[in-house]
């Protein structure tokens, strides 16, 4: 995972050139090359290889998948919406480059990320590219993790249930998910029934990485996490440990994790190890 | 005009329908379809027919022009850029909406844009809708209007000279003005050789287009702008008419004008009577 985040990170410097108005592209690349886990381009990739493609077939996508990704970390924290400080153990965008700059670097990398995919993906039938495109459109806009953000903005300081949470849940982190590992399986040629396999795979594993967020949230330190711990309980938002506590949300988290790694069960080993250990490492991963 | 702005309407219309979060879409639709002159989806329809393709095999595109130029106008609006509170004689979407609302319609916009042109466009060979997505995205982000918006949020306050002025223009407006005619003229398969003759009229009207809107800033009333007058003089922002004065600068979008039509010249003249007329539209508006 290491050696693909390096790919990755080395790609995504390339794609995003410091050129003028130099302050977009710094801001762009403030956020985008903060080091996160990449955990989205790792699945991008993992999905490609497993089906039997190359990987540098979904390397574009899989720096688009971070782009996208790191735009809505950069809305998301601007203080009509989130309001926060910290981001990945750093100053959020808009605290260096303005609220202004910072929405339009959020812009900027949301317009490239489909760009990117059109222009840099190479060796593979444009029909798949396209399919590419409208998977990724879908876990972005009114069917993914802006209508997420939205569902969330409008469930503050209001009890909501279960049903209401698992829809953030699954649009405004496992909607991206999806599509990091279905745009990899179709880029790397999967059939029809392997798709829909690996896409239950990642809803899986998107819905139990958003739990163990809510967990962590309570249990980590600020320090742990590298951004603000505890603020879902300091601004009383609903979450899966307020809902059903903590023992059981680890439980539902941990059954989540085993359902997504049944989905691999027809694959050979060997080949479907890289997903298996990624749905391990979202499972108990501690920040 | 007004026929096409009614078919554009109508696609938007069936393309953006409201659902679950009803709040997004619901604030997507009111800048979408709030009754702007279409000037983009024209120029893209116009370039298609020209060639001689179908305008339906366009019609996705040209709504799509229209959602990112909504999405630009959304995010300018906002309080941390140009704090307008009227567009198109009506309260701007975040005054309306909220501030974190109104980001993240244009966020669901600007995706969609990409993701209605991969989904909606049909009889169109493959190749040629990644190369209308690509054209789209150099239009927005780094190399397009978000590029121009940010040189123009650093050059307030400030004395710039032509060259940065004419930057600013050339990317916060001629850009996607291009894109829709460049993208018009593909989808309707023109050679490279019209491709490029198309471009230049654009550009050449898209840099006319933001002069007129330099002069109308000086000469028109808020009324018959349906947004706030005399806004440059008021920010003490460099202009057109403040460079150059007036008269001169009103000569500079004539002989823009000029120029455009005249790349229009090898073309048969009926079929090439829309874009003459929609230059001329452009050159002699009044708000």
């Amino acid at each position: 995972m290491v050696d693909r985040a390096k790919l990755v990170n080395k790609a995504m410097d390339e794609a995003v050139p410091l050129k003028y108005p130099e302050t977009l592209n710094e801001s762009m690349r403030y956020s985008l090359l903060a080091g996160g886990k990449r955990v989205r381009p790792a699945l991008c990739l993992a999905a490609c290889e497993l089906v039997g493609g190359d990987i540098q077939a979904a390397l574009p996508a899989a720096c688009a998948m971070e782009m996208v990704h790191t735009m809505s970390l950069i809305h998301d924290d601007l203080p009509s919406m989130d309001n926060d400080d910290f981001r990945r153990g750093r100053p959020t965008n808009h605290k260096v480059y303005g609220e202004d700059i910072a929405i339009l670097a959020g812009d900027a990398l949301l317009s490239y990320s489909f760009e990117h995919i059109a222009r840099a993906t190479k060796g593979v039938p444009a029909e798949r590219v396209l399919r590419v495109i409208m998977e990724l459109g879908k876990a972005v806009g009114q069917d993914g993790l802006v209508a997420g953000q939205v569902v969330d903005i409008q469930s503050e300081d209001k009890a909501v249930g279960l049903d209401v949470l698992k829809y953030i849940h699954e649009h405004k982190t496992a909607a991206l998910l999806e599509a990091s590992v279905v745009c990899g399986a179709i880029l790397g040629g999967a059939d029809e029934a392997t798709i829909e396999k690996l896409r239950k795979y990642s809803l899986n594993i998107g819905l139990a990485f958003q739990v163990i967020d809510d967990i962590l949230d309570v249990t980590a330190t600020t320090e742990q996490l590298g951004k603000t711990a505890a603020k879902d309980l300091a601004v009383n938002k609903t979450t899966y440990p307020k809902l059903l506590g903590l023992e059981k949300s680890k439980q539902v988290a941990d059954d989540l994790i085993k359902e997504a790694i049944q989905q691999l069960d027809g694959f050979d080993d060997a080949k479907a190890a890289p997903l298996v250990a990624l749905a391990k490492f979202i499972g108990y991963r501690q920040n």
